[in-house]
């Protein structure tokens, strides 16, 4: 067996690598063209940002160990897979407020490709009685250091994996710890997220995830389309409801455009796999979401095709639970409940189309898995599933 | 032409100097005894602050990347321009919690010579209906770093000149960058700022600046005196009300002084130039800020001589508006508006008068914009102008 | 005399050592086997945090100067004195939002054998009543930097001294200075906290003090027991009150277990000293702190023998005050109050007992001290006493 493992940072054996850099001679059996490197942006709010950045040969994506573990972007030749923010990024979490009063903070900070919400609460922020913040956006996760990174390459398997755990931890509160994973396969275009969410606490305790994958140009263009299994879609509210009836396809940059949001219910296969397909007008490019069904029940869409400099985008979500404020999403029991010392698998896969015949190849396994079904598109916002209807 | 620039820090270049000297042997046609240097400061809350220490000769100045561009003091033979705060600085911004829920973390970072304040907004903290920060004390741009800082020396025009953009960006929000530049002549005792600020925008956006310059000793002393071209001063509340016939003058030090704070429309010469002097009681220091008064409207007087160790300093402000909470001065108009891609410009002079002759000399500039003109001084806080009246 | 110092960081002299190491070699007429090193933590929330390790030969002990001089642990052979948090520490104080709308925040920070609470307030978050944080859960002191760090080490006295200065300063606000030395003898099982309490300011200000030691595996363990000179003793709320007839001695392990607190008043020797003795089941393993319960007149038990990976541990607290929100204590006038530039002199000393014969040696003081009194034990919580009452 040919793997190789490289810990890039690790508390528990006080150990941490300044820069790192491996390539295809490094492991036998491994083909051209592949590497690994580590570095650490200076300057700005990035300054002190750990970053990895692989080439599988066919793409290269950075990740960011500083920001737990999220996915920057991916590159491949001119193009890149992820979006332009308004902010020079990616974002040190010190300087990121998450505690601001208003719950905003985590906006500071968000520019990633694919971004985890969680780990106790994601969606809107919630405040209590006393107008005191309780859960910020999007929750603490993805502000948290990623440690015990590590490298593997295994030729055997032709994976690259890079792991990490990232803790969401306050004594006398929740105690969780994310075991993310990344995967590629040499050559591949795309990834997989391979995540664990583990309870460190003895009594039980609840979480909530959501994947913010997030596309903009040159991907997503005026015509763009996503393709889903849809059984079920729900305008998250009023003003989403007044374009419900092209809620899949988008526009062009509109400047003062305001976010619309879109909840799903997927039709899956009989294993829970079920996927959506995001694609430009001319079918020429994509990207493919693939995950169980099952684990990730609720998806997102949320569209802010504003202008280029505010951030044109979409986000295209997988989640446990719709981005409601939290305790609404508890009532309607929208959360993983663990128990003590208990543990739940999550992820996805990204699969980057790069040309036309692959964007046709990602629609007809979509189509299959419609399988001609006509989804249910409610035409206002629907109790159990909007906190505002 | 002989001039010369270098880039200290840039993301979109990738570069960042560790440290950086050069003087008048690295550009021909320079003066001797200039010299400009880079570092990076350690320990406590100043660790990792990028400072830049300019001397042109005749003083040093040093800014702060870190801190906005901001100027942390000036420094000639052993006087020295600026204050001594009760807090070690200068203060790296991840040490100073700005969404703090009393809005005063801004307090925390306090120590600089020159400090803007703004962009979204400066002035008194301002809260929603709930309770909850919505405007922090004196805004976010002096807790922002720098990036694409530059140093550029001009020997065709005697300039030293340092750059860098300072970025306020909340997606969703607010997106401005302040173009900030520091100017000064070989061998002047004083600078210039020449600041720009750009709606990042594609969308209308509204900002403030008011630039907070603090003197204490040696300058500030009992008996010092702004001399200012006044049209009308309002004290800002009935506190300030309480000594208004002598808003001109300063005591020595007294503990537990509660500030005072008196607000100037200012006499300007027919291209909107104005300039006020600030003198000790001997009139043998002072200095003088000079600016355009059509885009800085509102000057702001601040007293605070509590004992040195408390903080003993004024404030003498050129703004675009009144340090009042947000809203008060947004429903009188004091905001600028930038239309989507839009850019302002904005600055001032700071001459510092190192003996008693350029003291009288700067001292007759003033009268000479006032004309004889006897300012209205109101007795109460004004409807308009004190969000307390 | 043989006395060495050694600065490792000083801002009044622009000083700042990256790593350090001295041993008996490096100062004259000093035993073998001791050492001091300081070095910088890397990853995760621990990124960049100081830490100085001090071997006296007996036991080693390290210091964390990044947060405020606190005290993180006590090793020796195999045992180690403090508690296992579930935070993976020491935390850098820039992941530490103090100024979290709940209050809270300083429990992502604490995992400390020995953390200061105060100087404004410590105890339990206190909000205004617009529901606005006013004092953060146990004060900021613990999460300021020190810096004028410098190790001593002085053989006439047979003494390592390392000292340090924290300030918890806000213009217009409070501006106090701690000056914090720990000092340990060579050889000796323990260590002592001499500190000093600065008013910067020339205005009077308030100070509050809490030691907050905390033990947990090995020596607390289920049949421990707290040793103390109890004159009189109050559960802090209903809760506590429920098992009020067992304060003295603690649990197992308990998933779920709720905190309780016991207010205690001591007795004391004539000259103020007192001491308090932890335990465990078999009276082989203990801690004594000594200190005078004058300046110290509030000790408090905070029982928390929950799960181990939740946190198993006790804190044993001598303080100028209750851990009660912080204007109750006001109230009580259980504050120091300082002149303008006044001082107050605190401190603990802390002896580590690690066999059966010092652990009786360490009660047998304890007793003597008590006289064969009985202490008063409310069974309800005490007005005056606590804030829940």
């Amino acid at each position: 067996m040919n793997t190789r493992s490289w810990i890039l940072s690790s508390i528990d054996r006080e150990l941490h690598v300044e820069t790192f850099s491996i390539d295809d001679d490094d492991v036998k059996g491994t083909p051209k063209g592949w590497s690994v490197r580590k570095r650490t942006l200076r300057g700005g709010r990035r300054e002190g940002v750990d970053v990895i950045e692989i080439d599988n040969g066919a793409i290269e994506v950075t990740l960011i160990p500083s920001r737990g573990m999220g996915v920057w972007q991916a590159i491949a030749e001119k193009d890149r897979l992820g979006w332009q923010a308004p902010i020079r990024g990616p974002v040190h979490p010190r300087d990121v407020d998450l505690g601001e009063p208003s719950g905003l903070g985590w906006l500071d900070g968000f520019d990633e490709l694919l971004v985890r919400c969680g780990l106790e609460s994601n969606g809107a922020p919630e405040f209590d009685d006393d107008g005191r913040l309780r859960y910020p956006l999007h929750g603490r996760i993805a502000n948290q250091p990623a440690d015990e990174v590590t490298v593997t390459v295994d030729s055997d398997r032709g994976e690259i994996r890079v792991s990490g755990i990232v803790d969401e931890v306050r004594f006398h509160f929740l105690k969780v710890r994310l075991h993310a994973t990344w995967v590629t396969r040499f050559g591949e275009s795309g990834f997989r997220i391979e995540d664990e969410v583990e309870n460190l606490s003895a009594s039980p305790a609840e979480v909530q995830m959501l994947y913010h994958v997030n596309i903009g140009v040159p991907l997503l263009d005026a015509g763009a389309q996503l393709v889903a299994p849809a059984h079920t879609v729900v305008p998250r509210n009023d003003h989403a409801a007044t374009t419900v009836d092209s809620y899949d396809s988008y526009r062009g940059e509109e400047a003062g455009y305001e976010e619309q949001v879109y909840f799903y219910k997927m039709n899956a296969a009989g294993d829970g796999q079920t996927r959506v397909l995001l694609k430009n007008a001319h079918g020429t490019q994509g990207v493919s979401l693939v995950y169980d069904a099952r684990r990730l029940p609720c998806f997102s869409q949320w569209k802010n095709t504003t202008a280029a400099v505010d951030g044109y985008v979409t986000g295209i979500e997988p989640a446990t639970n719709f981005p409601n404020p939290r305790s609404f999403e508890g009532d309607q029991g929208r959360v993983i409940v663990l128990e003590g010392s208990g543990r739940t698998s999550l992820g996805l896969g990204v699969e980057w189309h790069r040309d036309a015949k692959a964007v046709a190849s990602g629609e007809a396994r979509v189509l299959k898995l419609q399988a001609g079904r006509t989804p249910k598109v409610f035409k206002k916002p629907q109790s159990g599933w909007c906190a505002d209807a």
